[in-house]
């Protein structure tokens, strides 16, 4: 169960039907730290079909690719991210974090309006709060 | 056909299964322009039910509610933001102004990266760009 704090959440459209989200940042984290699509797939719950058409949607859309082939290692083949792909991981998570640090009295603001969760009847606010 | 420009989208998430968008915030906007949820949905090509689905989804995570009852006119009937409501759309779009501003010159590095849109061969960027 999520908290009831609100959750800023950034998406970067970059055409009408594809954009950069929280979930394609973390696949290519997930990437850069498994050295496989498909390892980071399966840390996602996601097939590799699925996790490689991420990838490769984002690909469509940049001058340079965000992976890249793995040098081999056992059973060879794997990715890795490009330079260009963790400068991307690194912009996403600036945006998130300059924005989730100018937003936080807003949010704030937002959660104090907020019913309390009906789940969560111990966890009651304060009826002056 | 959208600009090359990539475009940052805000969500704050709610709960779960729930999340204020530039979706709802637009409904709230039209509903505070038109005095109607069904002209609102209208103006956004969608259908009384899913237009109100969309505002008691709102009702339903905030102590207050976002829209009430119009003071009738021709027809009777007819809605209004409330107060909150129309507190909800300016929080809202003060988070993505602020983000926005923060966020331009990581917004203007990732457009430099894309590739030129393929439906728009005429406007291609030059190559030291």
């Amino acid at each position: 169960m999520a908290p009831a704090m609100p959750k800023l959440i950034i998406r970067v459209e970059l055409s009408d039907t594809s954009a950069i989200g929280p979930g394609k940042v973390r696949l290519l984290e997930h990437i850069d730290e498994t050295g496989s699509i498909s390892a980071a797939g399966r840390a996602m719950n996601m097939s590799y079909r699925r996790a490689w058409l991420l990838v490769d949607d984002l690909n469509q859309h940049f001058k340079e690719p965000v992976t890249m082939a793995g040098s081999g290692g056992k059973g060879g083949g794997g990715a890795k991210l490009t330079s260009f792909g963790r400068t991307l991981v690194r912009q996403y998570r600036a945006i998130e974090a300059q924005a989730l640090a100018v937003s936080s009295r807003h949010l704030a603001t937002l959660e104090a309006a907020m019913k309390s969760r009906p789940s969560r009847a111990t966890r009651r606010r304060s009826p002056t709060e």
